[in-house]
C-alpha cells in the first residue's frame, strides 16, 4: 500500500496502442493495492503538429496564445487514457494543469510552479479513482495557462509527489534507469541502484539524458524519492534520493559525456580587470547558456578566452561576440566543434583526495589530450576531442571501478527511441 | 462603434487559411470602429478525429471525458485565430469556455448555461483586444469541463452577446440568411431582412438548419438580436429578433421541410383510456424526440396510433414498441420511411383565418395527397410523401406570395457546403 505518483512520456502515449498498455499498469498497480495518480505528454509528435500550425499562422507567435495552444496535446492525451483505464473496469478521472492546483509565475513557456493546491487529487484518490494529470502546464495567477518549458512534465510530477506527500515519484521512460555510463558508449557500464541527487544533478547537467535538471532539482529541494525505471518492463530502475552512507563507498558514482558543446576561443584580449565581466554579461544578454571558461594571459598584456555552451546556441554567440569586438578589440576567434565533455561525478569524491591526478594519468595513458578542465567539488570535467570521446569514457570507467561482468547489448532499442534518449524533449 | 459577437463555423476555421481569412474580417470591423468578441467551432473534422480516438479507447467513454477531450478542438482553433489576428497588427487575447466565465450545470455532453460572468472578457475589449472565446464549453460550478452538445457555439455567442451587452451577435455560415424555404428546393425563395424569434423558432424545429433551436431560445429569452449572415461575403443577412408591427404583414414567413422523419404506425391497438399515455411514456423513456402524433378509432374497439420521429432514431423506437407489445397487444406495426414534413410558419396566422384551408386546398390542386396534419398558432405541418416534397414546397412557396423576381442560383455552395448545411453540427 502505497501512494505512488507515476510520469509517462510522450514515446509511451503515441498511439491509442500504448496509451492503453500504460492503463494495463496502472490498473495493476491499484490492483497491487497502491494509490495512483499518473502525469502524461503529448502523444508522440502532437506538439510538433501543434507548432506547425502555430507556424502557419503567426512567424513570432505570441507565448501566451502558445501555451494555450501546446496545452491541449496533454488534454488530450490525459482524457483518452482515463478512457483506457475505464475500459479496464477501474475508476478514472484526468485533471488539467488548472484543475491540478499547479500554480505558476505568468512566465509563459518557461513557467515555474509557484504552489500546488491538490485537494481536487486527494479527493479523487480517497474516492478510489486512478488520477491521470496533465503535465507540463498550470494556472498563473492572472488565471491563464502556462507550459513549464523543456522537462516540464518531469517537474510536474515530482510538484505532484510532493504536493500529495507521495512515497515515490516513478519516472517511466525508454531507459531502464540511470548508468554509470552511456551503455551505448561503455558496453559494461552498470545500471545503477541508487544515485544521489547532487550526483544526479551533476550527471544531467554533464550530459546524461535520462532525468530533467530541474526535475531533480525540485526533487532535492523538497526531499521527493524519484524512482527512474523502464516504460517497458517492471524491472526496478535507479533511485534518485539524499545522499546516505552506504551510497557513499563509490568515489566515482557515474561518467558522463556531452558532445553538444562547441567552444570559442577570443585571442589577444586587452589583459584587463572587467573584459571577462564584459564578454560574459554581453553573452548573457544574449540568453547563451556558458558552460566551461578558460582565461589565460599571454605576451604583451594580452589574454585569450575560451567558452564552450551549447552548439545551438552559434549564431546567438557570434552576434554577441561581434559587438564585444565594437568596445573592446581583439585579434582573432578560434571555432572548435569537433570538441566532447567527459565528466566524473560522484559525491564521494569531496572525501577522497587524488581523483583528479588519476584521472588525467588514466587519459593520459590513453594518448587522450586535455583542451579544457573544470571542477566542482563532485565532479571533473575534461574537454577532448570529438572522436576521442569513446575511448575517454570507456577508460575512465575501467579506472574507477564501474564496469560490470555483463556486456550491454542494445537490440531492445529502436533507432526513434535512442533518438529520443539523445534528444529528450518535454 | 458598437459591440459585437461573432460566431464562426467549423467550416470556416476548417484551414490555416480559412483562420486567416476570419482574423481578416475581424481585423476590418475592428478599423470600422467596432469593438469585437468571435466565438469559434473546433477546426471542420477535428472532433470526429477526437471521437473516434475515444471510441478506440473505450467503446462507451465516460462524458466526463469525452468534455474533457472535445474541448481541445476549440481550444487549438481559438489559439491560432488569436494568432493569426496578432499577426495582422491587432492585439487579440483567447479564452476558453471556463476562462469567458460561461458557467453550467453538470450535464456533460448536454450542459445548459447558468450563469455568464464575462469580466475577464470585458477588461480585455477594454484595454483594446480582439477577444477569441472557445465555442461549446463550459466550466460546471463542481470545476469540470463541460460541452454544450449540438448548436452549442452559436449559444455560446448568443450567451456571450447577452452577458456583455453587445449591440448584435453575427452567426457566420455558409448561408447568406434565413430564406422563405431551402433555395435549393424553390429557387424562388427570397432571403428576409428580419424575422420574429417566435418564427424562426417555427422554421428551425421545422427543419430549417440555418440556427440551432436553442441558440434562438436564449436570444429570445434575454432580447439579443442575432444576424445571420455569410462568412464567404459582406452582404447582410438575416436579423432574428422581436416581431415589430411591420414584420407582421407578411402572414407567412416561409415555408420549411424536413426528410429525416420517419413514421411509424402502431394498428389495433386497445381503444382505451391510457393506452397513448403507456406508449410515449416509453417513448420517452428510451429518449425518442417525437414530433407528429394522430390517433384514430376503428372498428371492434380498436384504435390506429401513428407517430413521427428522426430516422435515426429507429432502433430506439423498435425496441420500445416491442417492450409496449408485450404489456399491451396489437395487431402490427407499419413503417414508413419515405415521408416528408412541410411546414408553413408565420406569427401573421394568428390574425388571419383560412390559411390552412387555403394552404390544403394549393396541395390538392396540385395533386398532393396529406398523410398527417399538425398545427399550431404559427405552424401548420403536412407530411407528404417524399417524391412530392419539392412540389409541395414549391406550390405554398407561390401561393402565399412568396416569390422572388429573381431565380436562386446555387453555383457559389461547394457539395460539403450543401452537406454541412443540410445537416448542422456544433
Amino acid at each position: 500500500m502505497a501512494l505512488v505518483v507515476t510520469k509517462f512520456g510522450g514515446t509511451s502515449v503515441a498511439s491509442p496502442e500504448r496509451i492503453k498498455n500504460v492503463a494495463k499498469r496502472l490498473v495493476a498497480k491499484r490492483q497491487a493495492g497502491d494509490d495512483v495518480v499518473a502525469v502524461v505528454s503529448a502523444m508522440g509528435k502532437t506538439t510538433d503538429e501543434l507548432v506547425s500550425l502555430a507556424r502557419a499562422m503567426n512567424t513570432a507567435p505570441s507565448k501566451r496564445e502558445m501555451d494555450m495552444l501546446l496545452s491541449t496535446g496533454e488534454q488530450t492525451s490525459m482524457a483518452l487514457l482515463a478512457m483506457a483505464i475505464q475500459a479496464l473496469g477501474y475508476k478514472a478521472i484526468s485533471f488539467t494543469g488548472w484543475q491540478a492546483g499547479i500554480v505558476t509565475d505568468n512566465e509563459y513557456s518557461l513557467a515555474k510552479i509557484e504552489n500546488i493546491d491538490a485537494h481536487r487529487i486527494r479527493e479523487a484518490i480517497a474516492d478510489g479513482y486512478i488520477v491521470v494529470v496533465a503535465g507540463f502546464q498550470g494556472l498563473s495567477l492572472g488565471g491563464d495557462i502556462t507550459t513549464l518549458g523543456r522537462g516540464g512534465s518531469d517537474t510536474t510530477a515530482v510538484a505532484l509527489a510532493y504536493g500529495i506527500d507521495a512515497d515515490v515519484c516513478e519516472i517511466y521512460s525508454d531507459v531502464d534507469g540511470v548508468y554509470s555510463a552511456d551503455p551505448r558508449v561503455a558496453p559494461r557500464a552498470r545500471k545503477l541502484d541508487f544515485i544521489s541527487y547532487d550526483d544526479m544533478l551533476e550527471m544531467s547537467s554533464a550530459g546524461s539524458g535520462v532525468l530533467q535538471a530541474r526535475a531533480v532539482e525540485f526533487a532535492r529541494k523538497y526531499g521527493v524519492v524519484i524512482h527512474s525505471r523502464s516504460a517497458f518492463s517492471d524491472a526496478p530502475g535507479t533511485l534518485i534520493k539524499e545522499a546516505v552512507p552506504d551510497m557513499e563507498q563509490a568515489v566515482v558514482s557515474g561518467i558522463a559525456h556531452d558532445t553538444s558543446e562547441i567552444r570559442f576561443t577570443l585571442r589577444g584580449l586587452p589583459d584587463n580587470p572587467g573584459v571577462a565581466a564584459k564578454l560574459f554579461a554581453t553573452l548573457a544578454a544574449y540568453k547563451v547558456s556558458v558552460d566551461m571558461i578558460i582565461q589565460n594571459s599571454v605576451a604583451d598584456d594580452k589574454a585569450n578566452i575560451s567558452f564552450t555552451f551549447p552548439g545551438n546556441q552559434k549564431a546567438a554567440v557570434e552576434e554577441a561576440v561581434s559587438r564585444v569586438k565594437r568596445d573592446m578589440p581583439f585579434d582573432r576567434v578560434d571555432i572548435d566543434e569537433d570538441i566532447a565533455k567527459v565528466s566524473l561525478v560522484g559525491t564521494g569524491m569531496k572525501s577522497s583526495p587524488g581523483i583528479a591526478a588519476r584521472a588525467f594519468k588514466s587519459l593520459a595513458d590513453n594518448e587522450i589530450s586535455l583542451k579544457m578542465i573544470s571542477t566542482s567539488p563532485i565532479r571533473i570535467s575534461v574537454v577532448v576531442e570529438a572522436s576521442q570521446v569513446t575511448a575517454a569514457v570507456r577508460c575512465l570507467h575501467t579506472e574507477f571501478g564501474l564496469d560490470s561482468d555483463t556486456v550491454f547489448e542494445e537490440t531492445q532499442l529502436s533507432p526513434e527511441e535512442i533518438a529520443a534518449k539523445m534528444n529528450k524533449g518535454r
